[in-house]
C-alpha cells in the first residue's frame, strides 16, 4: 500500500520528537539550561549527517526532498519537503502561541524602544557580515556580501520567546522589548532580503522605490492589525469566538485563524510567523485569552520541539578549514553587532538598566530560523555557493546555541538584585 | 522562495479546518446532529470536485499529488499528497486519545462479545459485496468480486468513536463491545486484505498459510501490548513516564509513544490505527490516564475535523448511472449486513437489551477510512476499475454519513427507557 510511506515518515516524526523531548529533558534537568537547547542538540546528533547516516532506510531520520507535480512546477515550486512542512506549521503555533501570551498594552508602551532595537541591530550585523565575508571571500562579488550581511541582520524571535516562556519572563519589560524589537526586525530584514534578490538575479538592478512599498506595506499591514485587535477586541469576541463557545472550541478556532493570516500576510511579503505572531496578539486583546492559551498550548508543546529538533538537524559540521575560520568570525561579529547594536538602544531609548539592556542585547542574538531562511533563499538565487551557505547555517545555529547559555546567568543575577517588580 | 508552497499547504489547511470547523458548528446546534456530519459534509461540499473547483490555484483545496524520489521510488514508494498525510497523523492521534479514554477492565470484560461482533459483522457483508457487485459487474473477475467484498467487512472506528466521545458514551457496555469488535475487525479485514492483493497480482496462488500467519501475529502482538498496559501500568508510570513528570510533558511523551507504535505495528501488517489505539489502552491502565486524556484531547480536536473533512473532500458524485444504482445496493446490504451480522451476537453472546444490540449493529455499519484504504488498495493493485472504486469511495462516506443519523435517537430512546446505569 501506499500508505506506507506515510507511516514512515510519521515514524520519522516520531522519533525527531522523541529525541527532542529526551534531549529537552536532559539538558534542563542534568545541564539546568533551557529544554530548547537539548532540543538543538538532539537535532545535530540525530541528523542525516550524523546518527541519521547510520540508518539505511531513505526516509527515516532523513530530509527527504519530493518533486512537486508539474502544474506547481509551472509556477516555479519545484520540491518540497515534507517534515519540513511540519517545521513550518510548528513554528507558526509556536509564534502564535507567544503572541496570545503577550501582554498588549505593554507592547504598545516598548514600541518605540523596540523599533530603536531593531534598527540598532540591523545596522552592526550588516556591516560586519558585509566586511567580513567580504576580505575572506574576495570572488563571491557583492550580492554574497550583502546576503551575508542580511543573514547576521535577522533575528528568531522563536528561540528568545522560548526561553522567556520556559522562564515566565514573557511579560516582562525586557521580554516586550525583544518580542516588539523582533518583530520589527523581521521585517527590515525582510525588505533587504527582497532587495538582495533582487540584486542576485542576473542583469538585475537595486530598485529602492520597490524595497520601501514593501517594507510600508509591510509595515501598515501589521501595525493595522494589531490595531484592530486592541481597539475592537469586544467585536471580535462576541462575533469572531462566541458562536463556537457552545460546543467549546473557541481556541482551536482562533489558533485557525492564526495559520490563515499566517499564509495571508505572505502575500504582501511578510513571513508568515509574523502573521501567526500579530494575530496571537489581535486575541491578546480579547476576553478569552486565558481559555485559549489554555488550550493552544498542550499543541504548541507537542510541535515546537519538532521545529527546534529540525533545525538542528540541518547543520552539516564537516567543513574546510577556512570556512570555520570564517564561521568563528563571523559567529563573534553576529553576536557583537547585535549586543552592542540592541543593548545601547534599550539603555538609552528604553532607560532599562544596565543588566536590562544586556538581557534585550543577547536576546536579540540568535538568528534562528530567519538566518536559515534568508542563508537559503541566497542560496537557491545562486548568490553564494554551498560552502558559504553551510557557514551561515552554522551562524544561524551557532548563534541560536549560545544564547540560553549567555542569557540564563544574567536573569538569575538580576533575582539576587534587588530590583524594582519587573511586571 | 521555496517556502512558499509550504504556506499554501498551510493556508489550504487551515481553510479545510475552518469549514470543518463551521459544518460542524452547524450541525450540533441547527440539526442537532454529531459535529463529525457537519464535518464530512463540509469535505464534500469544499472537495476539488466541488467548490475546490472554482479556485484556479492548484494548491489551495487540491488533492496535490508529489512524486517521491528515486530512491524511494526504488522501493516502491512512487507518491504522496501533503494533505493525506496529514490526515492519517490526525486519524492516528484520533484512536490514540480514545484508546486513553477506554475503561481497560470493561474492554477485557467485553472481549468475547466484541470478537462475536467482529466475526459476525465480517462474514455477512463480504457474501453481499461479493455477491452484490458479481451481478452487476460480471466481467471483473473474482480478484474484484473479492475485494468489494473486503471493502465492506472494514469498520471505520473513527466515526463511532468520535459519536460515542461527544455523547459521552464511549465507556457503556455497547461503546466498549463497538470498540473491541471493530479493533478484531480491523485484523480480519486486513488478512483479507493481504489475501485478496496477493490473488490480484498476475499468477498469484492464495496463501491460505500466510494468510493464517498474518493474522495470528497481528492479534498477538495486539493483545500481547494489551496485556503489558494491564500487568505493567506500574512499571510504565514509574520508568515510562515519570521521568516527564517535572517538566510536565507526561501527556505529549505518551502521543509520542503512540505515534511510534502505530508505526511499529505496520511492521506486522497491522493498521497504523490499531498501533495507536492500543497505545492508549497501555496509558489508561497507569495512574496518569487523566492526565494525558487532558492534555492530548485538545491536540485531537484540532486535528481530528481535519481528518473528517478530508474524507468528504474524496467524494466525487459525479457517477453513471449504473453506479449509482450498484453504489445505492451495496450501501444497503452493507449497512443491513453489519446490523444483522453484529447485533445478533451482540444479543445473544453480549446478552445486551434489543435496544443494545442495536446500537452495536449500527456502531459497527461504517467503513469510513479502512473501507477507503483497502478499495485504494485494490485500485492500485489492479482488481477494480476507476469506476468501481468510486462506487467503493461513495459506500465507505455513505455507511459513514449515515451512521450518526440512525445512532443518535437510539440513543435517545435508551435515555427515556429507565434501564440499569450504563456505567
Amino acid at each position: 500500500m501506499e500508505l506506507e510511506v506515510y507511516f514512515k515518515f510519521i515514524l520519522s516524526f516520531g522519533l525527531i520528537l522523541i529525541a527532542a523531548r529526551i534531549g529537552g529533558e536532559l539538558a534542563e534537568r542534568y545541564l539546568k539550561q533551557p529544554p530548547v537547547l537539548g532540543e538543538l542538540v538532539a537535532g545535530i546528533i540525530i541528523s542525516p549527517f550524523a546518527l541519521g547516516l547510520l540508518i539505511s532506510d531513505p526516509i527515516i531520520l532523513k530530509d527527504v526532498v519530493v518533486e512537486l507535480p508539474p502544474a506547481l512546477q509551472a509556477l516555479g515550486y519545484h520540491e518540497m519537503k515534507p517534515l519540513e512542512f511540519i517545521s513550518q506549521v510548528a513554528v507558526i503555533v509556536l509564534l502564535f502561541v507567544a503572541g496570545v501570551e503577550t501582554d498588549v498594552r505593554s507592547f504598545l508602551r516598548y514600541g518605540l524602544t523596540g523599533a530603536a532595537v531593531a534598527v540598532g541591530g540591523v545596522v552592526l550585523p550588516f556591516a560586519f557580515g558585509y566586511l567580513i565575508t567580504r576580505a575572506f571571500f574576495p570572488d563571491i562579488g557583492t550580492a554574497g556580501w550583502l546576503f551575508m550581511g542580511a543573514v547576521l541582520t535577522a533575528t528568531s524571535i522563536g528561540i528568545t520567546v522560548r526561553i522567556l516562556m520556559d522562564m515566565g519572563r514573557l511579560a516582562t519589560p525586557e521580554g516586550t522589548t525583544i518580542l516588539v524589537g523582533a518583530v520589527i526586525d523581521d521585517i527590515i530584514g525582510l525588505v533587504i532580503l527582497s532587495v538582495v534578490v533582487s540584486m542576485a538575479e542576473p542583469g538585475a538592478q537595486i530598485s529602492i522605490a520597490s524595497a520601501v512599498r514593501t517594507g510600508a506595506i509591510g509595515f501598515a499591514v501589521w501595525f493595522g492589525l494589531l490595531m484592530i485587535g486592541v481597539r475592537f477586541g469586544h467585536y471580535i469576541s462576541r462575533f469572531l469566538l462566541q458562536p463556537f463557545r457552545r460546543s467549546g472550541t473557541i481556541p482551536i478556532f482562533a489558533l485557525i485563524v492564526g495559520l490563515i493570516l499566517a499564509y495571508l500576510v505572505t502575500l504582501v511579503d511578510l513571513h508568515p510567523v509574523v502573521g501567526a505572531y500579530v494575530a496571537g496578539l489581535v486575541f491578546a486583546a480579547t476576553r478569552e485569552k486565558e481559555e485559549i492559551v489554555e488550550h493552544t498550548r498542550p499543541i504548541m508543546l507537542f510541535l515546537a520541539p519538532f521545529f527546534f529538533a529540525y533545525l538542528g538537524m540541518q547543520v552539516d559540521l564537516r567543513m574546510s578549514g577556512l570556512a570555520w575560520l570564517v564561521g568563528v568570525i563571523l559567529i563573534v561579529g553576529a553576536t557583537l553587532g547585535k549586543i552592542i547594536g540592541c543593548a545601547l538602544p534599550a539603555k538609552f531609548v528604553g532607560r532599562l538598566s544596565n543588566s536590562g539592556a544586556m538581557i534585550v542585547g543577547i536576546g536579540m542574538v540568535p538568528r534562528g530560523e530567519v538566518g536559515l531562511i534568508i542563508a537559503g533563499a541566497g542560496f537557491l538565487a545562486g548568490a553564494i555557493n554551498r560552502e558559504l551557505f553551510a557557514v551561515a547555517v552554522v551562524v544561524s545555529i551557532f548563534t541560536t546555541l549560545i544564547t540560553p547559555a549567555m542569557l540564563k546567568p544574567l536573569f538569575r543575577r538580576r533575582e539576587m538584585i534587588p530590583s524594582p517588580p519587573a511586571r
